[in-house]
């Protein structure tokens, strides 16, 4: 429940309407009452924002007159709602203090401001810094370390010796640390390889529900701070990742692999193991990376859906492209071309 | 333990042979013994069907000389075999009642014929109705609600105020409710969006092992009547799926995406965000939908493997296709082509 | 802890230099100290190997003198690194015994050797062999069989009837034994075929964090003796995979697909149901296999990555192969092209 005023403040913006106004929900465009906050950031949006009922809107200072009620003016308006939903997180199902059914090694470090649900163990040598949140059914492996104010949720493992930055989330199912994936061939076997290394999370990391998180061989596998992981992700041993990178669902990151700062990647962006690929690149849904990518932009390499029939005459015709590249060689020939 | 009149009552069919005789197990036409049924649905399968040893098998009358043993004339051999199937699932480790490790919150309602397994954890304000079954070390949030006759199996993990519809059964180690991904960006940050939504889950919806469902940002992220799930699908925020819709392992449907009834994605399918697909729409496996689908058929995209040094070449010729386009324009330069 | 005498004796190498050195970690060519263990096996690293400061490094007789530290010679030093690394494996967090907190039903038959961890789960008609180590949250559902020196770790759910071999690892969040994805349709909505079969998984078999293993229908899914299976794969229901078959992360394979012996897939492959893979074939990263390989050798599909720029007149350059081919062939017409 926050005040027009006290909005303002937060996001640095300035109201046009009711100062004492009270909002104590929010919605979008199309769904808000007069209790709400909304927000407009998209033109395509005009005609929602004529007919919304929001107690207040979110928008930018030139388009002030598309909007006849209460209004706080802002240089971003997405961002301006990002700031404000953290004001209306619901808290209500937070445990708090250590729950009885919680174990806790006589040689870990809890400190008295963490939480820690019930049916989770928290091994020796583990150390809990202050306001970490534990859910339940969580395992903190030994001697793992968890910076201040970081929320880990329900049936999350992580494994002995991680080290987990300040204010990550860390949503349920996520495993960090399990085994590098390493054998060497023996006859026509293979010889696991021990993955003695460890995972090291910096600050402001979040890490989406059933992502996987592998330790390192010998060193660490690295996660920058400020990065955000989404569900389902797999990051293999030893790769490192720069600050502020972001990747969307199911993307998998081969062993070794660097990536760079600020990089963004889409959904089921697949990376092989080995290579780097540098600061600010995009890689859309779905792309395939198995070179390094040494210059900053935007890269793709999938093909969207046709109609069966028609995809069927365009797979023939790709398996038959040395032929026709043959052939119109073939027909240039006069020219003498390469 | 079932008699054939039982069984053919229960799939509409007609004996013909031994009316008394006792089934106790189900098998294919390769493996079924005389205590077993089986069913012949695939002419390819004629052979099998010739030396089958089944005590009964379910198929269609005009294959009923094909078998001289004990059989059940039904409309539809494959149907008919589901139906039967559900009658011999395996009850024996299921547990019972309230175990005395399961935690229930005081102010849970749960319907005295449900059962908690142990190490579960059912928060307050949540309602558990009638026939309700939940495994092992599992956490059902705040104010969530589960229909009658659902069955949650372990280690599954419904975050608060979800709503799961009647006869549901959701898999080990599924994730429903867990922060969907929003971010705004903040300079060279990301500023987090709080997730304030929930996820709305129909009637007879089942959801694989491992499958995460966010919940949505301000409106919910709604999983219609009769959806079936597979292992390993992600769905991210706001995503509303139709009714009957189905959908094989590894799916991923990304933010505020709209899906008919009666879809089905083959397994590992990729949706991007805001966009609709229609009623009645296929996507083979793999195939990667990046528009709208507004016409009702099969579509697909992908590209059968080949040995690899075939597919270098088609790769190379790929990556050269505008110089083939140009120079096919070159040639046929005289005739005015487009 | 181990002196040089002792390492050379395990990987059946020869000492060349202080023999009662003692080796107290395992490092790369270029984070080794004196208390180090490295291995030396790619040419392209003779920079490093120059510069190392190990205690000992294991190389090839070949490249004896290109170290003057302390060296042991054997004939393949990857596979003695991984011989070795599994002497420095950390079992310091080891659970030992059963813990109090695990519940073992009175019909389960836990060998005395054996260890479970809290808040884990034994039911009833369960046999866990010698050395056995089940980590913390686990649940083995009933009549399960865990063969001996097997680890299970912390968070695994292994459905009912399963059977699972000796020394094997299976890593935080795999599902064993969910029910497979069956329907039979019925009107417009999908029947349920009830998973009756189980899983059986071999010897030496190692299964990553959040993999996913189906129940079969009738029949049981399969996988053979040593075979290593990474992160977030998905194996359906029915599916065989043969002895010592390799599979990277998120790897899916369909129902009844049958995978030969010693295969190796890279990451993200993906198998159509019903297929069969003869023996020795490999499959490189995000292969799609949709037609059965009845021939070993080296498979692939995937397009890498380009600049969007590019990217996008190369898709659509492959939409319109249908009409460029007949461009083509009007071209060639004269000559009486195929």
């Amino acid at each position: 429940m926050l005040t027009l005023t006290e909005i303002a403040e937060l996001v640095n913006g300035v109201v046009v309407g009711d100062e004492n106004k009270v909002i104590t929900d929010l919605a979008s465009l199309k769904t808000a009452k007069q209790s709400s906050l909304s927000f407009y950031n998209d033109t395509k949006q005009a005609q929602l924002l004529f007919a919304c009922q929001a107690g207040v809107v979110l928008l930018r200072k030139e388009h002030s007159t598309l909007y006849s009620g209460n209004k706080i003016l802002v240089k971003d308006p997405y961002l301006a709602y990002a700031q404000v939903s953290q004001k209306f997180k619901d808290i209500s199902c937070e445990s708090r203090g250590i729950h009885e059914k919680a174990l806790i090694s006589h040689n870990a470090a809890v400190h008295p401001t963490a939480s820690v649900g019930a049916y989770s163990i928290v091994d020796q040598g583990v150390q809990i810094a202050e306001g970490v949140r534990l859910g339940t059914n969580v395992r903190i492996g030994a001697n793992s370390v968890v910076g201040a104010n970081t929320v880990i949720e329900d049936n999350v493992v992580i494994y002995a010796r991680s080290s987990i930055g300040e204010r990550c989330c860390i949503s349920s199912g996520a495993i960090i640390g399990a085994s590098g994936f390493g054998y060497a061939p023996n006859s026509q076997k293979w010889e696991k390889i021990e993955q003695l290394g460890a995972v090291k999370i910096g600050n402001d990391v979040d890490i989406g529900a059933n992502t996987t998180i592998d330790r390192g061989t010998l060193d660490d596998t690295i996660i920058g701070n400020g990065v955000k992981l989404d569900n389902q992700i797999q990051i293999a041993h030893n790769v490192q990742i720069g600050d502020n990178t972001i990747m969307a669902g199911c993307v998998a990151v081969a062993g070794s692999a660097r990536i760079g700062q600020r990089c963004c990647f889409g959904g089921r962006v697949s990376v092989l193991g080995h290579l780097e690929i540098v600061d600010d690149v995009t890689v859309y849904s779905n792309g395939f990376v198995c070179n390094s990518i040494r210059q900053k932009g935007e890269y793709a390499s999938m093909i969207p859906v046709q109609k069966v029939s028609v995809w069927r005459r365009t797979v023939a015709n790709i398996n038959r492209l040395e032929y026709l590249a043959k052939k119109i060689k073939a027909l240039g020939k006069p020219e003498n071309d390469r």
